[in-house]
């Protein structure tokens, strides 16, 4: 039993946060600079970008969890410390000076930065931040580093849940950034995941890394890998449960919670995604294989052409059918039927890869929702995936025209 | 010594074509049917697209050209033929009323089709239309062709060019039709090549296979990759040169002369990708070899937010690295160089990974010209290639958000 409770990354014992402006971006009133700390160092697992071009506090991150310990994040948004000639050196100064604030060893600090690409990072506004962020730390101040992360995003993302394992209460937390350059592969935007479990860092790091396959990896916003991406859980172990162990019943339960945490981040950051106005999930059964599914649902919510189909709520399965076809290698499209759904009720358009007619008023109806389910069924076998994208829109284009400016 | 010289596909000796409304589309201003004819029977080579869900004409044109000879195309556009329970009767009986129009059998013609996917094909506007269409049949056709194949073309795309072949004056026309589900794969979107040349079929075969991996293969307009794609050559004879053989000299002069005709297609296709406002070049140098070349090249125009960055004339250059980093997995971006080039001269913005110094003034002059270049050097070997694609716009959203009605 699994729900859903109140706050974000303090919800589990022992971990405080915060989030100020500091000054790496012009506008006052957007903050910049977020903390996330564990009172006990945590067990910690994370995964990458695998795109070959890397921001600098990637590198830093990688180095600092080679123990599988850490006991903070610190984190910017406005510039993503990337391309940059001393890149590394300053992200090792975030590290360095937040140890300091806190008395912790700089090894023992996670770095993560977002924002624009090879503009140089200056540590000045971040160092002067760190005195004011450190004492903001407070176990209300989730929601307020779930702020500082943000970029283009429009809403706060957050979530967290409360599980038992061996009758210990545990509580897992998580947060995230979007919304544009999100196609992660194999890992993703920025995520910042808290629990209080107790559980080894290699066990974590296998639950985290199975998680992703459905969860962050399905989710496309413009299928640009992002050089910054990152997902990272810190788990303290103040629950105080027996340690999981892969395959026990504990960490079934486990795996249950944090894909709770993770699917929630992965469909916000989707219905966020750069201009969006609808949530787009596909929801894919009737394939052969696990993967053949994911990469049928993920090809679908890909498309820019079925994208701006959903923006003008327009049934253009066409498009849905012609993805699936480049998309799915081993394809037959006489078995491929094809439904869209929404609150307002669900309408099959295509069976047996052939059109159905139609009432298109209904159609449009179910099509204007805020969140709409793209329906397919492959008609092979068995084996079900979800991926989460958003519509294309003007404001896509607005936002991404000029960015840099 | 290979010339462009005026027209398109009826320039070589021998061939008449014409383009006429019937009624597949509603707009009476917009031609829908398109017809190209060899006075002789010619040899014929085609490349379709790889997409699993194909449609109809693909079928019966693949038939009709398994012998190597074709005398005419018959093409509509409006309607893609694609997903329908009678599609293959339907592009059947375009082929057998065109054939018995001209006294031809219906084996020797290639059908296309092109427009929505999923709406039964009605033939009746189609039959009717016949009689005018082959009645208007003339040298001076080509363009009325290449009119009436286009959807949501905004530009007419044709080229033709002449060469000499073992003395022999040889002329090649081709025409196509983008705009939108555009992104090749060993295909193309619809592209009709005629050359007087003689060349047998299987050798034509070669050379069309060869050409696309430099020429349709290298466009993107959407990362989609259309169902009816297909690039069809006719070579009908007429220029009474010596029958082309692979490997010879006159091979090679013949290659070239396609290449001038599919890559001039291409970069018209790029030009007017739906609602674009610029052809984006991405030239690629420094490579190992030319697939990580192509792929760096194709990589870059592909990317949403490198088109939208350049719709607004923002010189993001670390969305260009960003995206070589998912797209070149053996990139190694300490190495990478970027330039922005126009008319209005070139900026080198990135050089070894980093970025440079430079003037927004000077970058935004370049980056809102008609035709912009990036230009990447990987700086690992000499191997170039060269892709086009167009910007990311409001009106690409506004024309794919209600293409239907």
């Amino acid at each position: 039993m699994i729900k859903i409770i109140n706050g974000g990354v303090c919800a589990p014992q022992g971990f405080k946060a915060a989030g100020v402006h500091c000054g790496v971006r012009k506008n006052k009133s957007k903050k910049d600079l977020a903390l996330i700390v564990s009172e006990k160092p945590a067990q910690a697992a994370a995964v990458y970008t695998k795109n070959r071009v890397q921001g600098a506090p990637i590198a830093v991150t990688k180095r600092n969890l080679a123990d599988g310990i850490t006991s903070a994040v610190i984190c910017n948004s406005g510039n993503a410390n990337t391309c940059n000639a001393n890149g590394e050196q300053i992200a090792q100064q975030m590290c360095e000076l937040t140890a300091a604030q806190l008395g912790f060893n700089p090894q023992d600090i996670a770095v993560a930065s977002t924002g624009v690409i090879g503009q140089p990072l200056d540590i000045t506004p971040i160092a002067q931040g760190l005195p004011a962020l450190t004492a903001a730390l407070s176990a209300d101040g989730g929601a307020d580093a779930a702020d500082a992360i943000m970029t283009t995003d429009t809403t706060r993302k957050e979530i967290a849940v409360e599980f038992m394992l061996g009758g210990k209460i545990c509580r897992m937390g998580g947060i995230a950034k979007g919304s544009g350059m999100i196609h992660p592969n194999m890992a993703t935007m920025l995520v910042f995941i808290t629990t209080d479990a107790n559980i080894p860092a290699n066990v974590l790091q296998t639950a985290l890394r199975d998680d992703c396959k459905t969860s962050f990896h399905m989710v496309s916003v413009d299928g640009d890998t992002s050089t910054n991406d990152m997902a990272l859980v810190l788990a303290n172990g103040m629950a105080d449960n027996t340690p999981l162990a892969l395959g026990s019943a504990d960490y079934a339960v486990f795996q249950k919670a944090l894909q709770m945490v993770t699917v929630h981040l992965s469909r916000e950051i989707a219905r966020d995604g750069e201009g969006a106005t609808r949530l787009l999930t596909c929801k894919v059964s009737g394939a052969d294989d696990a993967s053949t599914a994911r990469k049928a649902a993920k090809s679908v919510i890909c498309s820019s052409l079925v994208k701006s189909a959903m923006f003008g709520a327009d049934a253009n399965w066409g498009r849905v059918l012609c993805t699936l076809g480049y998309g799915v290698p081993e394809l037959n499209p006489d078995n491929v039927d094809v439904s869209f759904c929404s609150s307002a009720g669900e309408i099959m358009v295509c069976k047996n890869g052939r059109g159905l007619p139609f009432c298109e008023e209904k159609a449009k109806e179910i099509l204007t929702q805020s969140e709409v389910t793209i329906v397919v069924n492959l008609g092979e076998g068995k084996h079900e995936a979800e991926a989460w994208g958003c519509d294309l829109t003007y404001d896509y284009v607005k936002i991404n025209g000029d960015y840099r400016t």
